[in-house]
């Protein structure tokens, strides 16, 4: 038996337990009710532990995902420039993050999201809490608008992933970036920015 | 020991290892490449038995897809009328389709595509040689653009399957279809008969 030695950041089964906790908590009640004081009691930590492993519930909720990437960062870019290029830059942000190293865990979670239902809830949380609500929450639209709006964009990006990394349908499996970017990206423009019926 | 005494349709052993042998055939070869003839052989039965069993090579390849629908007659009502209601007529029939009992088997077939490599060459092949080919070979644009006009028309339908049926992000999950046909339907059909860079 081998014993590793190097830095441990936290007792590895700790972490563990917090980041099980985290995932029922997120899926079960949602990332809004979830409360990181419920977290630690079902984990059997101080609360105090769980800021000190894992930082802000946002960040709990990205380690619990296995998110590659941390939407808090790169929305403020996407956002950047002005409103009616929004759409293009949403398709190269995602497009950018996909084609990087990061990409593999995306295809990873999307996997389990489209084979298990607690993954799945987890991914429907982590769209809405994370991603379009710091997204549409910019966006100069009727706020009531903006679940339809949010959601309809994750229908064309949440594709656009699945044809281009995960059933690796061509040519747009292997397209350039700023193809996609031009074709798709009006798409998302008109969902966030465009006219809804009636 | 209880044995089932009703009419089969075939060997049922027969019948799975010539499916069995499509599956392999159509995943490694594509659908065009593979043939009756070599299917029969890897199953061990004369390929007059696969025409009798399963008909013609396309209907061989829905049987061994568990495909719940048969594209070559869905595809004709969504090419009937006028070429610019087509996007409209292609997301109101493929929202039908998964809104119907067929639908259990589409998101089966979904995720089985999404975690099985094998399950997603079938899933390309199906989407281009069943559904995207049929729908294409109907329009008004360069042959040279076919590909890329069909795959993004997969991009926002399989994200629409996606979100709706697998990932069942609200409102998208609950809307009323013609809600979506009118969001979602001029995005195909900007894909299908729209301008494409450069």
């Amino acid at each position: 038996m081998t014993r590793r030695t190097g830095r441990r950041p936290g007792n590895p089964d700790t972490r563990e337990a917090i980041l099980d906790a985290a995932r029922t908590a997120f899926a079960e009640r949602g990332f809004d009710s979830a409360s990181i004081r419920a977290i630690a009691a079902t984990a059997g930590v101080d609360p105090a532990l769980v800021h000190h492993y894992f930082g802000s519930k946002d960040q709990l909720f990205l380690a619990a995902m296995n998110s590659p990437v941390d939407p808090g960062e790169l929305v403020p870019k996407v956002l950047a420039g002005p409103l009616d290029g929004i759409g293009e830059r949403l398709v190269r942000t995602f497009l950018g993050v996909w084609d990087s190293p990061a990409g593999a865990a995306g295809v990873a979670l999307l996997r389990s999201a489209v084979s298990n239902e607690w993954t799945a809830r987890l991914m429907r949380e982590f769209l809405t809490t994370q991603v379009l609500r710091r997204v549409l929450d910019q966006l100069d639209v009727d706020r009531a608008e903006l679940p339809l709006r949010g959601s309809l964009v994750a229908t064309q990006l949440g594709g656009l992933g699945l044809m281009r990394y995960v059933i690796r349908l061509e040519p747009v499996a292997s397209a350039d970036p700023e193809l996609l970017v031009a074709m798709i990206g009006p798409t998302v423009q008109r969902y966030l920015t465009g006219p809804l019926p009636e």
